[in-house]
């Protein structure tokens, strides 16, 4: 991606958010959303296939990979269907192809990229060029604008109200982040210094902060520091993946505040009682009372992404190798 | 799960596939299934929402874990909802209660579970007992039966003519089965002694081999080895876990028949190329011309399923840690 790129303004991309959701309340019917992306996109869209499957009367919602939606070839995919597409660079050849194949089914197309000229931006309907690195506006970044927008999706189609209150929410960020970090800092020193050496790092979650658990996995854990991981469905974990559990293997285990809670919670208490390198991150320390708490549960995703990231710094210090490192990304045709 | 139980013998079963799936068919209308479960059957019914997803016109489909599904207490769980739910001893708590869940909002529920007997059985409307282990007929077991019934439901609700020859597929595995078995021994007896030391192996495929990926490295590997594992779907590999590849690092890597073998090949490629431990089993290679091309891709997945099970039962042999033996299930509360 260009480096140093300007930052859309704030003004345009509020512009462009409504412009996605006024096209969207203004089609005949809508029957089920669709949220399609690659890996750290793709897990950007997960928790809020979870805040449209709790909240939505009237239409279906999925989350998938874009390779895997474009292969499937759904005749389901039609006029009445709308699918919300993310890329950070805008170049993902999978995204792009998934834009142009919902179009070509008569979906309706709104493409969430750091890049307004890119090729994904390029191949949908509607594009929202959110912010991104330093000097961004935490409230234009991905997850706040998507939140925002099926937030709108859920007002205007189902009659709910929680556009207002997801907008109040996210216009805090730009306040919350630096004291969530400030917060976490030595939390997060303590422990890249004290996994420094480790091969292997699990992470845990559920409902609307799996995408942040998987994220941080596949991501920021195999990609951006080649330590082997993988992200554990908090209600999969007895049924398998508590066997591998141990006192030297090393969980990330998310606690949030939605209806998934006690499955999170069950799933820790288990943990902490036979691993001695169980990370918790537990939402409730947040601070998030003054959030609306119909969107709080979606929203606390957005925390553990700031405060993970913390944690990733830390690490990504203490071992010497940093995240912007690759071996293949960037390096080679594949 | 009781040892020595009976099989529920075939008539019988014929019989409550027959009614499950008329029940389905007098509904009014359906607008979704839902598969819902927990580790291992949540793997087993993975494949069949790929099955559905592209070839229902008329419904949803969606597979999610049960607490999850539970949890999430989505308002479009109703009498237009078919719920098919599957645990094996029929005591899991968690399926069980989805089965309350969905019955509660007039869903219909059906069952998959070895036991007839189980609190999931008595739970649901209606119940399918598969056959299992030593001696079970390879066409009554969980996937072949499902794979049955939701060829039903679409030839039923969208008029497609699937279910013949999802019957006439499942028949040839009495005869299939043994003889892939035999052509595997000797591949997975070899791998299995070259990765006898392996702490970690990851497995990866994509579409309706997904779930086959998925429970090899939740079932096998980590609950039955104790070896640590992810299931990287192919379709995400290039965008964070492809980093972690490197020559020492072992892969299960599936390439199936469905639409998304291109995303699995891809993958595969460059996994063979800095990956010196990467085994692939190509489905290309199980002589499946026999069955119907529109069955085939699903059919595929069960294949998978014996052949993984085979390199299992290897890998358990060479490390002397038999697939029976667990240090948290069966011994404890939690």
């Amino acid at each position: 991606m260009p480096a140093n790129a300007a930052f859309t303004d704030s003004t345009t991309i509020e512009k462009q958010l409504t412009a996605a959701r006024e096209a969207i309340a203004s089609l005949k019917g809508i029957s089920r959303v669709v949220l399609t992306a690659c890996g750290g996109s793709h897990a950007v869209m997960m928790p809020f296939e979870y805040f449209l499957d709790t909240n939505a009367s009237s239409f279906e919602a999925k989350v998938i990979n874009a390779a895997e939606f474009t292969s499937r070839n759904s005749s389901r995919i039609d006029e009445s269907t709308v699918v919300i597409l993310c890329s950070h660079s805008g170049t993902t050849p999978e995204t792009t192809e998934a834009a142009r194949f919902a179009r070509s089914r008569g979906a309706l197309t709104v493409a969430f990229t750091f890049d307004p000229a890119s090729p994904l931006a390029e191949a949908s309907e509607h594009v929202v060029a959110y912010q991104h690195g330093e000097g961004k506006s935490e409230a234009h970044i991905a997850p706040t604008l998507i939140l925002r927008l099926v937030a709108g999706i859920l007002d205007d189609r189902d009659g709910t109200t929680l556009a207002d209150s997801a907008t109040k929410a996210t216009a805090t960020l730009n306040d919350r982040a630096p004291a969530i970090r400030a917060d976490y800092a030595d939390r997060a020193n303590h422990w890249g210094f004290e996994s420094r050496r480790e091969p292997l790092i699990y992470t845990m979650a559920s409902g609307s902060n799996y995408g942040s658990a998987y994220s941080f996995a596949i991501c920021l854990l195999q990609e951006m520091q080649w330590v082997h991981s993988a992200a554990i469905h908090s209600g999969e974990y007895f049924h398998g993946p508590f066997e591998v559990t141990d006192f030297d293997v090393p969980f990330i285990a998310l606690i949030g505040l939605d209806e998934t809670r006690p499955v999170e919670q069950r799933a820790v208490d288990f943990l902490q009682k036979y691993s001695k390198r169980a990370l918790v991150i537990d939402a409730q320390e947040f601070g998030l009372s003054d959030v609306d708490e119909r969107v709080r549960p979606v929203f606390t995703h957005i925390i553990f992404n700031i405060v993970l990231r913390a944690y990733a710094d830390a690490l990504a210090d203490h071992r010497g190798h940093p995240l912007s490192v690759r071996r293949y990304m960037w390096r080679m045709e594949y």
